[in-house]
């Protein structure tokens, strides 16, 4: 009996936000241990991530990535289990984190430089490969420590504080001693920011939508200025951190979140970049390889010891990964968001 | 008899463009070689040097330097001849570069640490010391090496081309083996930037004064993109060059006239210097000093041997200072201005 494999294909590229209608899911056979190349393995998905990053591949336009083609698999980072292997290093049975994408098995060419993965669950969950010891956890790890490089006693803001990223970020940031200040949307999220991460205080820009007001809660919440900004998120939080920013601050672009539906986002003072000196630097992880093995040992350690803790929204099966996706974009989820496929 | 001082002091802080009313000319005594304290020398002002920083500092609010304080003789830098000393370093006819102000004459402390510098005028032009061999030249330098940090064959974009900083910095990235695209405002500056400095091609912004224009003749005159970009004027200029930037790009922000009036001046798409994994850092040189002994050493040689080209605008008397330095703001200028005092 031959196995099926549910997959989610890009329909149609968004015209501004992007809908459900955009996504197509569709069946196709697994195919059998016999049928796989040399150096082929077969992965059943465990997890399947979702990230904003994969928003920006969904646009035709120009971006760091090539666009995501339309009519195929929706890329994205899963982590599995070997259930068939032409591959000397990889075995039945070995938990493996890979690009599998949308979809519930992948044939993986494991003689491809860093294609698969294989991942160690006895300290650590097999799902946190993909958060906090995984590409978002590098990714808060490399804007922190690479860009912003906080010294203890500094101020560190982080929005999407709740999310993947943000939540390490900060937890590393008071690792190194730093005053650290979230923000997130909602109560809720902002709540666990403080009593669960850690963070000395969370802002919720939904209950101060307006600059003023968002201004305001910014002033109180960091006394002394802000010397590191890790932003996830663009426009009016943007620009309120900006006012706050000291001399020689540090601005960690990871994200955009607020710009992806084509929406102009425009930074309104630019000019205090200049006034206050500060450097802005955009980032990609997947750039910075290199990072890796001291980003996943200070992480996997943290997590391992229960220092770096994290939460997981995880939607299940893959027919709801869509639905979940747009959630995520939309601030739904709470924590790294996930879509289980077993 | 007594000597005469003539200054130029801040009468009041500008609402909106700044005007000659913003300036008041006073007449005060010279003190006599007699009355001069220990360690203290008396300089008559050759040249005054009037530059686009002043402006941030007539205005009352936080900037990177404590504003201007109303009734006081205006800031500047200015070289002159020592005409009277008590201190053991300097002597009568020394050519001398200092921060003497808006007036005919100052009196300095000489013990202060770095109040005073002795230039040697053997090869270089005494005026120089306050352009291409000095802090305009040592800003251009800064920028380019330490943040754009260009290799031979990328593309440079210089604003302000035709200016005291811009000048320096297209000719180094030249020497550098850079293409070299420079933006002016007008004919002639551009002719100049392009037949005299080097450039490899100047673009006129008064003759695309508006974005659809001047960013297609950017793109013609950047057909590899834009690598680094020296940044003197923000506003539209800014944005069209964010559109050109190749990934890892670097943005030096040295001035943002295009803000100095309080007008606002926003940044269209921040979310490209994510996009294209840019990094925006604004400095100030005066923060620098560390970097003096290399600038003016390599700036010092280019000018010694006529590699470094450079042209002033020079008013005549101290009255005419308010009225240079706002044409100055307007661009009115055609190189470094300065106001001759002798």
């Amino acid at each position: 009996m031959s196995l099926t494999n549910h997959q989610i294909l890009l329909a149609s590229r968004p015209q501004g936000e992007a809908t459900v209608d955009n996504f197509k899911l569709v069946a196709t056979p697994v195919p059998s241990a016999e049928q796989l190349a040399d150096g082929a393995v077969l992965v059943r998905h465990h997890f399947l991530s979702l990230d904003p990053y994969m928003r920006g591949r969904m646009n035709e336009s120009k971006s760091y990535a090539q666009p995501q083609p339309l009519d195929s698999v929706m890329l994205g980072g899963t982590v599995g289990e070997v259930v068939a292997s032409k591959h000397a290093r990889f075995a039945v049975g070995d938990k493996v984190l890979g690009m599998g994408g949308w979809q519930e098995y992948s044939i993986v060419d494991a003689n491809e430089r860093g294609a698969l993965h294989k991942v160690d669950t006895t300290h650590i969950p097999l799902a946190a490969y993909l958060g906090a010891v995984g590409m978002p956890g590098v990714t808060g790890w490399y804007g922190l420590v690479k860009i912003i490089n906080p010294k203890a006693g500094e101020t560190v803001v982080v929005s999407a504080a709740s999310g993947a990223v943000g939540g390490v970020v900060g937890q590393l940031a008071k690792a190194r001693g730093c005053r650290v200040v979230g923000v997130a949307g909602g109560a809720d999220k902002c709540r666990y920011v403080v009593d669960e991460l850690g963070f000395d205080a969370c802002i919720d820009y939904k209950a101060r939508p307006d600059m003023r007001s968002f201004y305001a809660a910014l002033k109180e919440a960091t006394p002394n200025g802000i010397d590191g900004y890790f932003e996830n998120v663009g426009g009016m939080i943007l620009d309120a951190v900006l006012l706050r920013m000291n001399a020689f601050g540090r601005i960690a672009l990871c994200g955009m979140i607020a710009g992806y539906n084509g929406e102009p986002t425009p930074m309104q003072n630019p000019a205090l970049i200049l006034i206050n000196r500060l450097k802005v630097e955009g980032f990609i992880v997947s750039e910075h390889p290199e990072v890796w093995p001291d980003a996943t040992k200070e992480l996997g350690t943290m997590v391992a010891t229960g220092q770096l803790k994290f939460r997981e929204s995880v939607a299940q099966g893959i027919a709801s990964a869509p639905e979940a996706f747009l959630g995520l974009l939309k601030g739904k989820n709470f924590g790294k968001q996930l879509v289980q496929l077993i």
